[in-house]
């Protein structure tokens, strides 16, 4: 038999820890403020709606934070996932770079989110909280908090953007056989909802506020967030760090690391741990975070504060951003449009740690297509952004003639999104442009807030 | 930590045969008759669809048949593939039953029949063909099989249910990802569819007859199937085998091993290899089959030579049948509204080596469910009717105050079936009557040709 396909770890390897970059982070990092005094955020700004373990995740300065039993026990049902050398894309695309793939596509819902909904839905449970709100794009998010408030008890409220509700019944009967109830958003049961009823579509931005609003208004039910903090790039960390563990047992190390950035979880989770080997040992890896051409955040937003929902309900965040109220086209990658970015990864990309790269919608599913006919597996369109940049990078060993590693982080399949492939199939799908006039207006927009270095 | 939940086998373990139980039925199996003649098919009857390969696994009294390297390799993309130990289930049950699943789904189709799939691609490329022609109803199979011809380089032309092509654009456009051309059955482009014109809904007996039409008219393209002959359980007894080394590492024996037919491939697969263990060292097992009670061929058929298509295209088969042109009430689980069983598994049933049980839709989608809050995974509708018999068993080993081991096949997810879903939790979904007098009358028109013991 050929050269090893699958590296797998047995349950006793699930992580132990998760990994907290925040304290490698170069120079301070801006803390984010409170928009009426501009002073930063305390823990009391952020318990109506935050548990306290969750909130000490969220500026804790240890390195490694211990995963609760309770938490691993949930994990067990798809963790340690597996880790694939690319063998016959290696023969596919004829590079000599060896190409692995970490699937988070093997959790139930079908991506890395539950890494994180388990966890926060056991900290709630830990507090007496009996409800957490959400607002869900596509629906990825909303399943995974939805299968994870299951786990622990918890009733699960998902306000899923008006658009997507219409159009993606599946992922919200995905959300309600899992025991959540869920609301097409702008809805009539928030002040935020009925303020915004002319967009009838909804947005993301909309949907965050009146989850929000249902958390802060209710003593027994708290937010939860499917990206962007700290404490949710936090609990990715599993990822990578399984993935060093199975790089070791491939007896390879990478030369690059690669994955798609909407908020920027799934791409944290991966690179962290590997980061921080760059960081502490001098290994030497490259990091590209790829996003939409559509919406690229990394690559056109600007490094200040902002806001991180549309109607301003939220501290102001440092980051990279196309500001708080710009819709960015409506791109099949629902995971990767929005407006802003974690500010861990966004203060990586300004320091020349990460690489971004904006990737257009069908290149990506061209990519997508031909990684499906060799691999098998088809990707939710937010990896194909990945799996774009990863094409690119085995081109560019091909022609240096070098047997580059590339791993990248192949966060979950596109089972829910089969309608995006039959327009690319059908010719259909256009590579929507960034309005540059609307993101203009945006950046116009941004909040009065102290400059960012 | 808690006891194991997930035992996986590295890739290393991915079986090196498939597993023959021809030679351990009981008495001598009748063979398949040639409808016009009533005599034994011969391997001439056979070689204009199928590839010599295949036919000498059709009828091989070898126990065990290798398997050929090159289908080992495209195993590895998804096996092994994992047992799980239930334990959030048989807490939510509050039984004494130990309760084992292994977990089908995690190939890139997202059932077993991979399996098959790819080794049929494999002796057919091998054999000189560039087609394969088949048929799906609700696009399991059909997806399975452009996954498999995609990996050898064949073209695949699938015949798909009319109704199912209307209802379900995402699993055609699954297989048009993987380079299948697929068209809405009955079509233009067969006699055997032309001639069924009428029943613009169309139903499974009519595509096969149309896929059958086609690989006999044409020298580069053969036939393929997606269950029911010996060489396709054959090919499935990759499960069973799996599932052996993983409970002798958890370190149990089953007591009962459950699964769903349709066709039997996935009952096959699972079931042979403990059966041969049963009928060679003694090994005391039960096996139960869920079928559904819309179509419930083990339970209500008549034993008895049958044509495998509506038109009567295929050899007359010895099986438990419905009638050839019976048509059974749509339920949800397409996978198992065959009017037939494999004739190895019917022998089985009728020597009283196999139970079998009818299971209601609704009582199925409710076991669904259930198992889905629990343990992650969203079931397919076709294994919720195992699942639904596992739930059976659990109860009686409470009642019986024992600690009873189920092993049971999860054949693959459901999401791609989450209207049925959907259709459940509105409490819109039925549980559709066998039709009676339908069935007297199909049972009626079954072809002349000798009593089977």
């Amino acid at each position: 038999m050929a050269e090893p396909t699958k590296f797998d770890l047995p349950e006793s390897e699930i992580p132990e820890i998760w990994v907290n970059l925040l304290p490698d982070l170069p120079g301070t990092p801006s803390p984010p403020l409170h928009p009426a005094t501009q002073e930063p955020v305390g823990p009391e700004d952020l318990a109506p709606i935050f548990p306290m373990g969750l909130i000490e995740q969220e500026v804790s300065t240890e390195p490694e934070i211990p995963i609760p039993d309770e938490v691993r026990d949930a994990y067990r049902l798809w963790r340690p996932t597996p880790l694939y050398r690319a063998h016959r894309l290696e023969r596919a695309l004829d590079t000599p770079a060896h190409i692995y793939y970490k699937y988070e596509g093997v959790s139930p819902a079908g991506s890395h989110k539950p890494n994180t909904a388990v966890a926060q839905a056991f900290y709630n449970k830990q507090e007496g909280v009996s409800k957490l709100a959400t607002e869900t794009g596509a629906g990825q998010w909303g399943s995974a908090l939805a299968l994870g408030c299951g786990f622990f008890d918890l009733e699960c409220e998902v306000f899923m953007v008006g658009i997507s509700f219409d159009q993606k019944p599946y992922r919200k009967a995905m959300m309600e056989t899992w025991g959540a109830t869920v609301h097409r958003s702008p809805s009539e049961l928030t002040e935020a909802g009925r303020s915004q009823a002319e967009h009838t579509s909804g947005s993301l931005g909309i949907a965050i506020s009146e989850a929000v609003e249902v958390a802060a208004g209710s003593e027994d039910t708290n937010y939860s967030l499917g990206s962007v903090l700290n404490h949710v790039c936090l609990h990715q960390t599993v990822i990578g760090q399984e993935a060093i563990a199975q790089m070791e047992q491939a007896g390879e190390t990478p030369d690059v690391v690669i994955g798609c950035v909407g908020g920027g979880s799934n791409f944290a989770g991966m690179a962290y741990p590997f980061l921080r080997r760059r960081l502490r040992e001098g290994m030497e890896i490259r990091f590209v975070a790829a996003e939409p051409a559509a919406c690229p955040t990394l690559t056109r937003g600007r490094y200040a504060y902002d806001f991180g929902d549309t109607v301003g309900m939220t501290p102001l965040m440092p980051m990279y951003t196309l500001g708080h109220d710009f819709v960015p086209p409506p791109v099949h990658a629902g995971g990767l449009r929005y407006h802003g970015d974690a500010p861990g990864l966004s203060a990586l990309v300004k320091e020349g740690l990460i690489e971004a790269m904006a990737i257009a919608q069908t290149a990506a599913f061209e990519a997508a297509v031909r990684f499906a006919r060799a691999e098998g597996i088809i990707p939710g369109p937010e990896p194909a952004h990945a799996i774009r940049a990863v094409f690119d990078e085995a081109e560019a060993a091909k022609e240096a003639g070098e047997e580059r590693v590339i791993v990248f982080n192949l966060s979950g399949h596109g089972h829910f999104d089969m309608s995006a492939y039959q327009a690319y199939l059908a010719g259909e799908l256009e590579d929507l442009e960034m309005p540059e006039d609307e993101l203009e207006a945006a950046l116009a927009r941004l909040p009065e807030a102290p400059a960012l270095a």
